[in-house]
């Protein structure tokens, strides 16, 4: 990575001086993109993940087309769980696990999984990835939470209330920890092997964070990311950035600040100055715009998107532009690509 | 209402000294009860709303089964939208607009309805509940928050992100403010139809509060629940307590409680104790157990009951048991009959 353009996603998540601030999208690889669409008509999503080729391409799209200052593999946090042993069913309509979790045993026959034998197609995408951008733009590699993955091989698929998950971990201490700890040791195996084949930054999808309390999460999720956090092989010189996310953490954002992460993803329900007060001044914030926002005329997302760049502004120094949570499903790519321009405009103080 | 038992949510409500923790549960009435199917195998959900003598019985319910201290009516938050002219389906799987608001137009030709004449089935079923309950404990009447409303009413169903409706109100807010003005219209009078039937309290149930940022709840959602608690005639000596609720609230408790509300409910997001920091000493709070917890063993959903009644207590005076959201399809009976035990077993500080 060359250029000072390609740095300043970087820069920005260790809280140095930026030219302007930098932005990218959560789900910005997807199916508002026609391009997207286009690879989509032939090969079902789980080929796409496992198509290297394919997943480097539409990983590239959004970083043509929108301009954005990191691409994030295309990717699922659902495949470590396939990895570790679970039959997977990826489809629009949302991830199913058939056999869910349930009972002792099918926990133990998990196992950690080895990440270039087993999720391999994931490292090869990052580095025909890294080929296709040319040092344009650090990539940003992922992992799902221990907590989120758990819930999701309990509950078999997404649910409303999570009472399955949260009956099997609470009721038993024992099983939660093996669990969440070979979730955790599998992630820390999954992302150092990203590391090694070239992620400049890594994200931790806890996207179900908040449907726990916060004396849960403070026993459920926020450890187990600390562990995987604790387990990365980074460089020792430019540690690789590390930034969590959920979305409804309002009452987190301490412990999340707390789990060694440089960068807390914010929703779009606390204000990025307020959450600065909940995290303290070591990490740099990531957010947060309501995604909605992208559904409305220019001008009125412009006003939004200055109110959002205010109140960052008024958080101090590490702030990665980002929406709230992912890009909806049939947003306008040019209201996509205006808030790129717009954030770009934008310089913060030093 | 003559004993004294019959007191007690009312009495928590205006914080006012009570012998023990009173309780109900959101969703009390519902399909967790083997009695609620038994109703519901003969007749659709809109039947029973429609039906008072059926509407009563299911609203009984809880009290014989779980010995709750209030009864909440039977019904849905979106008949007042059908009878301001909408078309309404209200099956199993989540209700549905199939004609959704989407021009000016649609807005106008809605109307401010006339709650004796268009939802006199929900006035008589408040009559027939208050005869069933003999005055063993008081009656909870209840709406929709206007913004929850007015996005059901654009989206037309459930939604997980309601971008059509925050593009609507964010972008016309002339539409906006007709839209809101003519449900809160509507809603005044609902509930002072259901006050003059003899409801004892009112919840508000603004469910989708949380999907706005504050900025947003502070234009759209809090000022139209403030307006329909403005309109209200209320008893002068005691006025009936009205409780405003909504999930993922944290950042807008507030908002909430600044609406003219005597109580606010708090999911269990946030801890009882910090909710009191936010909303001040002025309101009761109602909450907040989550609702998985009943999924667990007794011995263990004892331990979870024990900690929210303990920072209930730290919150000082005012507290209505319930949990942080609707019971949850499949909830043990067993697992609430002793959730209302436990609760009764405690008598806060004075």
């Amino acid at each position: 990575m060359a250029t000072s353009m390609s740095h300043r996603f970087l820069d920005a998540c260790r809280r140095r001086p930026v030219d302007s601030t930098p932005i990218w999208l959560m789900r910005q690889a997807g199916r508002y993109l026609p391009e997207y669409r286009a690879v989509r008509a032939r090969v079902s999503f789980l080929e796409l993940c496992k198509t290297p080729d394919l997943a480097a391409e539409v990983t590239l799209q959004p970083v043509d087309i929108l301009g954005v200052d990191a691409a994030i593999l295309f990717s699922d946090i659902l495949v470590v769980c396939e990895a570790m042993g679970m039959k997977l069913i990826l489809e629009d309509e949302g991830p199913q696990f058939p056999t869910p979790l349930r009972t002792q045993a099918d926990v133990d026959r998990l196992h950690i999984a080895d990440p270039e034998r087993e999720l391999g197609y994931v490292m090869e995408a990052i580095r025909r990835t890294l080929k296709g951008l040319g040092g344009r733009v650090p990539l940003i590699g992922f992992c799902g939470g221990p907590w989120t993955l758990a819930a999701y091989m309990i509950e078999g698929k997404t649910s409303r209330s999570f009472e399955r998950a949260k009956a099997a971990l609470f009721s038993d201490e024992r099983l939660a920890h093996e669990l969440l700890g070979k979730i955790a040791d599998t992630l820390v195996a999954y992302l150092n092997a990203q590391l090694a084949a070239g992620a400049h930054a890594l994200q931790i999808f806890d996207s179900w964070a908040g449907a726990l309390g916060p004396e849960d999460y403070a026993k459920f999720g926020a450890p187990y990311i600390a562990r995987v956090i604790a387990g990365l092989e980074r460089d020792a010189r430019d540690p690789q950035p590390v930034i969590v996310f959920g979305v409804e953490t309002g009452e987190l954002l301490a412990q999340l600040a707390a789990t060694g992460a440089d960068v807390v993803g914010v929703d779009w329900r606390v204000p990025l100055d307020e959450a600065r007060g909940r995290v303290g001044p070591g990490v740099a914030l990531q957010g947060n715009l309501d995604p909605a926002t992208l559904f409305l005329p220019l001008a009125e997302q412009e006003i939004r998107v200055a109110r959002v760049l205010e109140l960052a502004d008024r958080a101090g120094p590490g702030h990665i532009f980002n929406l709230g949570h992912g890009v909806i499903v049939g947003t306008p790519v040019e209201n996509a690509k205006a808030l790129v321009r717009q954030v770009h405009a934008h310089t913060p103080p030093r």
